[in-house]
């Protein structure tokens, strides 16, 4: 009996790739909250979130301010490592080629996306800009990620 | 004879590319002087010095923290604009592909370097990452760029 209390407990526990999607999506909300383009992210290490942004461009009045370098650099703050070898990116847009480069460098284990970027995506440039060894998955609640650029894109042109 | 003295101040005045790349190599001494691979970068508007970095990869523990990527930043906020598209990046080593896509977004008018990565420059992705209205130069005071990099690691491996 206490086997099955425990193992259910554990199903409960287990935290995929799409609980950690929301995580980013709650952020990517933040973003389209504050007029800014609503992409969020979260770094993921041993099943937690170590660190957790938005874009922020407009507010800082900088273009290098995507919420995946931001987060790169508050988890490396929390590890005490430039290095996030054992974590995971989840990001609700493809990363761009500043974010693949950044990415690169920090030696990520995993990248999560969730909808792909036709116009700025790196994959568009047609070589591989990740690291080797970077798992890279995508179309994680990829509907859910897309609609939120589509109402923000909408919005601004109406 | 007025004129002729005055040409010939303004042609003291000439400040050209070798100039702005040899406040960018004192940025990369500083770099070297801390133990920071020695990359160094200032942006250039109006004829004027805007913004100075080097890399600080070591000291904020950041993989993010390339000169290029601070300069960047920071003459955005000088100018009170993400854009620069009046601006000229100089920097003592060819941009990553991280920092080729931040200069995209950034618009920099031109993009000046002295010597070329062969392991890490984003020219060796094959492909051009850079915005197709950016200038970009290469080669200016190679051999002092380069030989600031080569010390640094002869004397890290020895």
């Amino acid at each position: 009996m206490l086997n099955i209390f425990k193992s259910e407990l554990l199903s409960d526990l287990i935290l995929n790739d799409q609980y950690f999607m929301r995580e980013a999506l709650k952020e990517a909300d933040e973003a389209y909250k504050s007029g800014e383009i609503p992409i969020g992210a979260v770094v993921v290490c041993m099943n937690r979130v170590i660190a957790r942004s938005h874009n922020l461009t407009e507010l800082l009045n900088d273009v290098t301010a995507h919420a995946e370098m931001q987060v790169i650099t508050a988890a490396a703050n929390h590890l005490g490592s430039k290095y996030l070898t054992n974590c995971t990116l989840y990001v609700t847009v493809e990363p761009c080629v500043m974010c693949a480069g950044a990415i690169f460098w920090s030696q990520l284990e995993r990248v999560v996306y969730g909808t792909s970027d036709e116009k700025r995506g790196c994959s568009k440039t047609g070589v591989m800009l990740y690291h080797p060894k970077t798992k890279v998955i995508e179309g994680v609640l990829a509907d859910e990620c897309a609609q939120r650029m589509k109402s923000f894109f909408l919005k601004k042109r109406g």
